[in-house]
């Protein structure tokens, strides 16, 4: 990890830039993928089970049996910490529920808008060596909360043609009752075009790798829609000499963790501090089961020295970062500063790893700077807002002159006339 | 308009089909168009100008002076109609406004989320015979409500290099300053890459014809967001015997009227109301100065006369339109079955061209089917929400155990880690 000190902004912007990210090879893997499960159904995901998950599968869809099963198979200990952070997340995506806006704009014209749950949703959870448990929780929790029609898993099964319990306890927990044994780009294939198992939804989230992310680019052209674009995983910390070097090291170091293509950002209003923290980095890194991929991701790690508050907030606002960890005296201030980024952690006794699991915020966010212009997965993510209009004779009355001159204006008369034919019937009535 | 009665599903699947978009020739136009501008920025913009607007601009910005002028050139009339749904559309969409959530899912444990504003945003504002003041209001009222830092307005230039006077009056009158003569992808691409006169934005709005709406897309592979995937504009009506033939008729006439390819549908319970209102229709169409274009969407438009309401229900959230029209005598009961619309028209009284210009509701709506997944633009549409965590040392001693089981569950030991090594400190403390 290197250190800039006081860099030009020419400097620390070429410094963050984010590596590019090429598509057009894995493109053309999974176009053949697609083009078969659209055709072929059920038969296609049997067959790229085969090919790409070594298992022949007699079943697509988890059994009652086999959700039955899998409570038994995942620790009391574990069990419990799920019922906690399912606890929260509910707790905080409940929130964001919305009334219905009334707003009667003008005597008679009454403007309405509402939550309405997408109907039809596809969750994906990858598979490997790691289940990730957390993830069902942040894509499935607000799914349900939204009141989603249907909602299915798809995750890829192991050698032995099973989820792993974690997965499916936490995703029977929350309510989920379908769950599909089908991962990489094939999943997502399914989610565009349905099989007989599974049905073609109107929205896709969740993670994956680059095929995933790929399929989920692709379904785009089918008209389904996906909760963000993807990108790899990245923190920010901010932190002053009030900040522990412990602490900072072991945030960026639970950000490296995740892949060779983690990006992970000190910035720091002192040298000494930014010393210190590398210093802890080294010591940390030795014991880590993955550090490996750590060191790795470290390499394109940078920590940057700068003293003014003003550049501070310019790099964090520029960089956008997915994870912001802010751990400085004046924290509050700070945080009235930063206009983009993902999701922000305050003070020195807020972890990124928190919010990855358990705090009640979601961990599906924006990264690769997309958190200038997208949010992260929210109760949003699975409604659409509609927007409704009544207008009573006396409201037309008031607001039909209004719409029959921008009309004629913009030469459009067929909508001239729509307000007009309405407003003769209502004087002949007189 | 052909009348299908008592259809099978089949069959109403099958005729309220939308038209294959085909991008493919229109991406090999824009590519250079891209290329271009993000090489030469400003020059570019002067030599399209000259090339596929017949103007040689000397600036590309529109002058304090210009605006002055406009004002002169817009009829009181006009003025006040624009400032009347300026008024009502500024009241709908403050009135979306959402106070900071802020919830304390446990003791010590503080969820924030709260709305920022998308810091630079485009609007682009088509040219051509009819100046589309409507959706300068549209998209400009909530930028600025949102509270984007920079707003930059693109518009196509006439031969005499001036953008229409509605335009830039109400422009004006919203409060934007900054307002380009640039049309087509090469707007797209200005507002995409930055030039000398105009910002790089994080998300670009707005209508446009097929270059514009391939430019768009184009410029999402730069990180660029944009409002929501084109398509034609599109009207299903819902009427029974109550509603009035000549109604209907002025409303299918004021959608079929904007382009060709504009869908129509009428779904009705009596097939003696579709004819009558089909009668209508014919009637109607002979005074209509865009006759020819009405009479050609119109070519492919259908009337369903289907009796069950069940059924009746199935075809609109199946065809999810753009816009829907609802006159019928238990219109809220339908209402309330509605789960895709982009925006919904409720009663004889509330023709579609009144929120297209001045009801309050946004008129930039999900079209082509995307009304499944995809809201309009709202405020919503100009801010990302950033969600904030807060955790004090009790909170960490609460919630810490929880996170270090899911890390170690997931095998990612430095998320354990960063939780540990605070609860460790905290122990030694004491």
């Amino acid at each position: 990890m290197k250190i800039l000190n006081n860099p030009s902004s020419e400097i620390w912007k070429k410094s963050l830039e984010r590596p590019v990210q090429k598509a057009k090879k894995i493109n053309k893997v999974i176009k053949p993928i697609f083009k078969s499960v659209k055709k072929k159904g059920d038969q296609a995901l049997i067959q790229f089970a085969e090919e790409f998950d070594g298992v022949k599968l007699t079943e697509i869809l988890v059994t009652e049996e086999e959700i039955k099963a899998a409570k038994n198979q995942v620790s009391t200990e574990l069990q419990e910490a799920i019922e906690v952070a399912y606890t929260n997340i509910s707790k905080f995506h409940t929130a964001q529920k919305q009334d219905e806006l009334v707003e009667e704009v003008m005597p008679g014209v009454i403007c309405r808008r509402k939550s309405v749950p997408i109907q039809k949703v596809g969750l994906y959870i990858p598979g490997g060596t790691a289940p990730l448990f957390s993830t069902v929780l942040m894509l499935a929790v607000p799914a349900v909360i939204a009141g989603c029609s249907e909602i299915i898993l798809c995750s890829p099964p192991d050698k032995e043609g099973n989820i792993h319990p974690a997965i499916l306890y936490t995703a029977s927990l929350v309510g989920l009752r379908k769950i599909a044994k089908v991962g990489g780009a094939q999943a997502i294939a399914a989610m565009t075009f349905g099989t007989e198992s599974i049905s073609a939804v109107d929205k896709i989230f969740g993670p994956g790798n680059q095929y995933v992310t790929a399929g989920k680019q692709r379904a785009t052209n089918y008209g389904v829609a996906i909760d963000m674009p993807a990108g790899p995983s990245e923190v920010l910390v901010y932190a002053d000499d009030s900040a522990n070097p412990a602490f900072v090291a072991a945030d960026l170091l639970s950000q490296a963790e995740h892949g060779i293509d983690s990006q992970v950002v000190l910035v720091t209003n002192s040298e000494d501090f930014a010393k210190k923290s590398l210093k802890e980095v080294d010591k940390q890194l030795k014991d880590l089961p993955r550090k490996d991929i750590a060191k790795k991701a470290l390499k394109n790690s940078t920590a940057v020295v700068v003293k003014s508050r003003e550049t501070t907030l310019d790099i964090i606002n520029n960089y956008a970062p997915e994870h912001l960890i802010i751990s400085v005296e004046d924290e509050e201030e700070v945080v009235d500063g930063i206009v983009n980024a993902g999701s922000v952690f305050i003070g020195k006794y807020t972890p990124e790893s928190a919010g990855d699991y358990a705090s009640g915020t979601n961990h599906t966010l924006p990264t690769y700077g997309y958190a200038k212009n997208y949010s992260g997965v929210s109760l949003d993510s699975f409604v659409k807002k509609i927007t409704y209009q009544k207008i009573t004779e006396k409201g037309l009355k008031l607001l039909g002159p209004t719409v029959e001159v921008m009309a004629e204006n913009e030469l459009l008369m067929a909508h001239k006339n729509a307000v007009s034919i309405r407003l003769n019937y209502l004087k002949n009535q007189k």
